[in-house]
């Protein structure tokens, strides 16, 4: 396939890297001067199969994809969607930011009637580092890449995307838009936001910092990513996070009162345990046990339950007309 | 030296294990009959060099003791004293639990009078996992272990102590036990409850659990801890545990509000910066670049200073005299 990856960024220049290792013909670019010489630079040394490029213009580089992974922050994807519009780009786009919704309306704003189909993607995968000098082929090898699915998505994007995503070795989540930004909300945002807070509130007292060990440097170790960035991310998700970090702030009030009592040693374990048993689950389905492979027909109306049970798809049949697909509740 | 330690947990028994290979005359006990049959078993198996065994009561493992260790969970640390004071024992004591104001009343109440000599201490180190079976003489290696200090301590014990714990390749942080209750609770304690609650705000939703990555991964592993020692952990610092659950609260209520205003992107990031800030100046002071060595003199003018501003003892002299220390500020 043919591919264009906007914006070199950390995610970017990772599915860049793995697009070409899988054997895609693809071109690189990015609007920043510097990172498209790191980039050029890197493409001159990588490995003759697996090469690729960096072009000199967006233009330039899409001109020719069957297909474009827009990787730039969310708030450039409109430029981007802009400049395919310009074009008369005809092919496939997806997308990876964390956000959902907000990306989905602005496709149906900028693409609708251009003849190019979008998809959107969220590849759940990251580091607290950035740039394309961080990016790594193997990002992506068994994690959860979201593709929004709904009862009007075309199949047959969808099913392409999925295909060349499994390819990466990730674990396709069919969701719809506002199924996915109420989970990363819960699972990835608000777990930012509350990193944060933990590390302002030591207020750089060095005692504290002296004794901080695991459970701090395991708790704020996302507070290391660039505030600008988390902002963007939990900015453009803003509802489904305040929501869910509004049930995060109920439960810890509900902690204060206990422990106000006369024996919060008593009262305290109750409060734990539901907790202790998300974490628990999570652990056992995801990490420890994952479960058996299954069959399941391509369309919205077997994969959109398969999502909402938390199940995932490793591969699409060559005949697109059936998935391998996994649920934790079948295991 | 002859050590009793008491309580074959996570934590005793690792110290039991590290002091053994250190070379010293160790002897174990636990209350629970399985804990000491699995201990005993593992007795037998010891590496000649590094042998160790377990008592049939603690009046045994303590009779012919210099230090006994108190490792049992907070609330059984006033029968431990009170066993020690009927036994007659005249030596010195020191804990592991991670409160330390409520054991070092404990300890004035119990043992006042009776010759023995009680050193509050804890190593801020830890697994999610617990008992014997999880123990691992490697636990303290680069740790902080505060020792409590007042300007009443009794010098010879605390550096005794603090040279036997340096052996084990631990950082000695000297602090009161208020502040040492202050900061714990801001980095350790606060960190375990904001670990459930998010993992709770998932409410068990597959979909939210699928797409669980990094950010939750790391931000929610202290909540596989058992919810009885987190419990024990926080309720025994509830005042301190308090006001630091008070002041993330109101951090998290500051980003609440922002979420709701009509360009949260533009303002989160100076939400978040003092949490980054913090955390990097933490990944500097203790990971990237610990401070050079330098020497103080042993006392408490000297000790409690260094601990206040984050440092810590890495070795004792043999005369007693001086100690080796890092202080990240002279870094």
């Amino acid at each position: 396939m043919r591919i264009a990856v906007i914006g070199l960024g950390l995610i970017g220049g990772s599915v860049l890297l793995a697009l070409a290792e899988t054997g895609h013909e693809v071109v690189g670019y990015d609007a920043d001067p510097f990172t498209r010489e790191a980039a050029t630079s890197a493409a001159a040394v990588s490995p003759r199969d697996a090469r690729w490029r960096v072009a000199h213009s967006a233009t330039e580089a899409v001109v020719q994809a069957e297909l474009v992974m827009v990787a730039v922050p969310l708030p450039a994807v409109a430029v981007v969607f802009d400049l395919l519009s310009d074009t008369g780009y005809q092919g496939l786009v997806t997308d990876v930011t964390s956000v959902k919704q907000s990306v989905c309306r602005l496709a149906a704003d900028r693409l609708a009637g251009t003849g190019a189909t979008f998809i959107a993607g969220h590849p759940m995968t990251g580091r607290e580092t950035s740039g394309f000098a961080s990016a790594d082929s193997a990002l992506f090898a068994g994690c959860a890449w979201v593709l929004c699915l709904g009862p009007d998505t075309p199949m047959d994007a969808w099913l392409s995307i999925a295909a060349l995503v499994t390819s990466l070795g990730a674990r396709v989540v069919p969701a719809t838009a506002a199924g996915h930004d109420r989970a990363v909300a819960a699972v990835s945002h608000v777990p930012h936001l509350a990193a944060a807070a933990i590390a302002a509130s030591t207020n750089g007292d060095p005692l504290a910092l002296a004794l901080a060990a695991g459970s701090f440097r395991d708790g704020t170790r996302v507070a290391a990513t660039r505030p600008e960035l988390v902002a963007a991310m939990c900015g453009g998700n803003a509802a489904a996070v305040d929501e869910a970090l509004a049930s995060v702030i109920e439960q810890l009030m509900a902690a204060r009162v206990i422990l106000s009592e006369d024996d919060p040693v008593a009262d305290l374990p109750a409060w734990f345990t539901p907790g202790h048993v998300a974490r628990a689950a999570w652990q056992v389905s995801q990490i420890d046990r994952p479960p058996p492979a299954i069959t399941l027909p391509a369309t919205p109306e077997a994969l959109l339950p398969l999502g909402a049970a938390g199940g995932w798809v490793t591969a699409v049949s060559d005949d697109r007309q059936t998935v391998t697909a996994a649920r934790p509740d079948q295991a």
